[in-house]
């Protein structure tokens, strides 16, 4: 599949690689920051004027930057600015348990077009590929440039340097598909997989509340439970790639099935699918009535319900979240002991559940963390809500392609 | 205080500073792998001929390293051996809740004399300070050698860019108590601060059997309970140094009293002195023969003496250790969930308890993590005991020598 209208997909024979780690840090720093003058690049690299001209020529030569025209003058010469070129795109991907969502954004991660729709990723890896690629044909068709890398979340334990998903719980029949290589080949340039939950932390850190912090972690509430930890500016994805998985932490060895096949775990609490349970629990033993009318009118019930009731006042549901909320809190205070992180960020679809669950999640985690680890220890929502994702994979591809040769480079 | 008859303290202004990364890869690679051709180490490195005759001239002119000798030949022109100069020495010191140790090593970090005894901490800052230098100059009394540099471990929480305790829970008087520099115009060289388990999570993974892994968590059960955490083969501290505090993971709001002030912390249930008070309980109320005979003989009982019991086979010291190690259990099922380490390496005081201990724990994780997050994962026993500690501190305190000008340099 190619898209030739408007959109070019530039062939990996026809991108050049980036070269060395002075070009690839030109680049990071020119997502991160916007356009800057010469001048300054060279000052932030420490680079001296002839070797700074040197590597500017050549992302000048790949069409990789450009001109943006004179800079302020600080006295002395005038300085160009630089910028990434304008008609750089990437296609950001976040596959939820329940949802496709897909984004075309400029080089900077900013999105220019962006489509979500519900989609179960129960239909597996074909019938999902399939669809997100229906999908980014469509979201492609809203923008002009050239696409030179892809970025994807899943919503399970992906291997990072295979790219592909390694035993999901809920993803039947994704078990070491080879997505990256397969939507590759479907797009036509390079493609960085990565678990949702590590895509939405690195979005929060480029454009969301955790904008530079180094110490983060990131805890989803959605359908599944999971938690990204950015260390040192970098996800950290433990040994074997599983790190974060705090889904199926179990709580009690006597506690509720979980879709993984163990009991207990915090998911089986707190999950989506759980709370839809025990929303359907008190609608029908009449404890809520307001879920019970809901139940009437829709004949299902689901956790943004559970959100809706709670904040409509009903005691169950508020109930249910304080619960939920606790558990959860219980667990992130554990973390916040052991990494002692400078910042917890709270976000996923049940995330909604809002500043009740915040209350509960900081009211856990300062009353059990050591005082030094929360002395300055902020927990806070997620600023970019269901966005993280496509912008955290956004900039795992622009990290890709930006890299120099050897790391990962453009092609 | 010096040290002038057998024993040598480089004042700072006689100690060259390490100027180069190079010259400061050069001896960490000396250090870790013992004496080197000259050409080994120029491939090791990827270090020109030329340069790296200039990098280990200057280590040679600072009396750094010295020659070992012609090397194996390997055909072609014989190399010569470089090794790390025979008399430099460390003093490393590794102070409990209830002992101090101390021991000279050589620049590998081998001891070559050792005193512990056992010391309150509680005594207060100048006391055991005092009684620290008293037993280096017996230490030192035993070597030859130029003393360069000194590291120590503390059982509280530390500022290590400070060198000094930040609000530790068992350490009355300690707050702030500017321990580095004191020991620095005591012993007249630089001295590295640390938390005790960093320090013995360092020693495993030099000298122990963490050897050459790069993700670990190091849990020490002793009078206090904390984990180190080794990430990218180095010490993670967290934001502001508390990364690893597990001891005060709460396991339950109503639960017994912890010295930190809290309740139903980890410690309060596993440290030293909760198994302590356990004992004297199971003692008095006759559940334990074994604790109360040793009670009417020695009238106190101690965590070691649990083990004794246990391992003598009494039921109701065994069950206090697997009880124990199954909350420990817990909190590192949890951890390892979150972080997916390379290694668990368990020790401290009591970790004396042994294979009974080793049970429980691993059990708790197996059943409780990921079967991808434990899939590979060794949870063993410190092979280095109650030497982790000394033999940590002294490659603090070789890292912080051997660091280059800017990173912290020797002198």
């Amino acid at each position: 599949m190619r898209f030739n209208v408007r959109v070019t997909v530039q062939a990996a024979a026809d991108t050049p690689r980036v070269e060395t780690r002075q070009q690839s840090q030109l680049l990071a720093l020119l997502r991160d920051e916007g356009p800057l003058a010469k001048v300054e690049l060279g000052e932030r690299l420490e680079l001296p004027r002839a070797r700074l001209a040197t590597e500017i020529a050549k992302l000048f030569e790949w069409n990789l930057v450009e001109s943006g025209g004179p800079a302020a003058s600080r006295g002395g010469r005038r300085s160009t600015l630089v910028k990434l070129a304008d008609d750089l795109r990437f296609l950001a991907a976040d596959i939820g348990a329940t949802s496709i969502g897909v984004a075309v954004t400029d080089a900077r991660c900013e999105v220019l077009a962006h489509i979500v729709e519900d989609y179960d990723i129960r239909k597996g890896p074909v019938s999902v590929l399939e669809r997100l690629t229906q999908l980014s044909g469509k979201v492609l068709g809203e923008v002009t440039g050239r696409v030179i890398g892809a970025g994807v979340g899943l919503p399970g334990p992906v291997s990072f340097r295979d790219g592909m998903p390694v035993a999901p719980p809920i993803m039947p029949g994704w078990d070491r598909f080879p997505v990256r290589d397969r939507l590759a080949s479907a797009w036509g340039c390079p493609v960085t997989v990565d678990n949702d939950v590590n895509v939405m932390a690195l979005g929060e850190r480029h454009a969301g509340v955790a904008r530079s912090l180094n110490e983060l972690i990131f805890v989803k509430v959605g359908t599944g439970i999971g938690c990204g930890i950015v260390l040192g500016g970098r996800v950290y994805r433990g040994v074997a790639g599983t790190a974060g998985d705090i889904g199926h932490i179990k709580l009690d060895d006597y506690g509720p099935a979980c879709a993984c096949g163990e009991v207990g775990c915090l998911e089986a609490y707190f999950g989506g699918a759980a709370l839809a349970r025990d929303a359907l629990t008190l609608a029908r033993s009449g404890r809520s009535t307001f879920l019970a009318d809901l139940l009437g009118h829709k004949g299902e019930l689901s956790a943004r319900d559970v959100a809706s009731a709670a904040s409509a006042g009903d005691f169950a549901a508020a109930n249910l979240v304080r619960e939920g909320g606790r558990r959860l809190g219980h667990v992130v205070a554990s973390l916040v002991s052991f990494l002692n992180p400078g910042m917890v960020v709270i976000g996923g679809g049940v995330s909604r559940l809002g500043h009740q669950l915040l209350a509960e999640v900081r009211s856990a985690v300062y009353r059990r963390s050591l005082p030094l680890a929360t002395g300055n220890l902020p927990i806070v929502l997620s600023e970019l809500g269901e966005m993280a994702g496509v912008i955290g994979a956004a900039w795992s591809a622009t990290d890709h392609a930006f890299a120099a040769t050897g790391s990962g480079a453009v092609g």
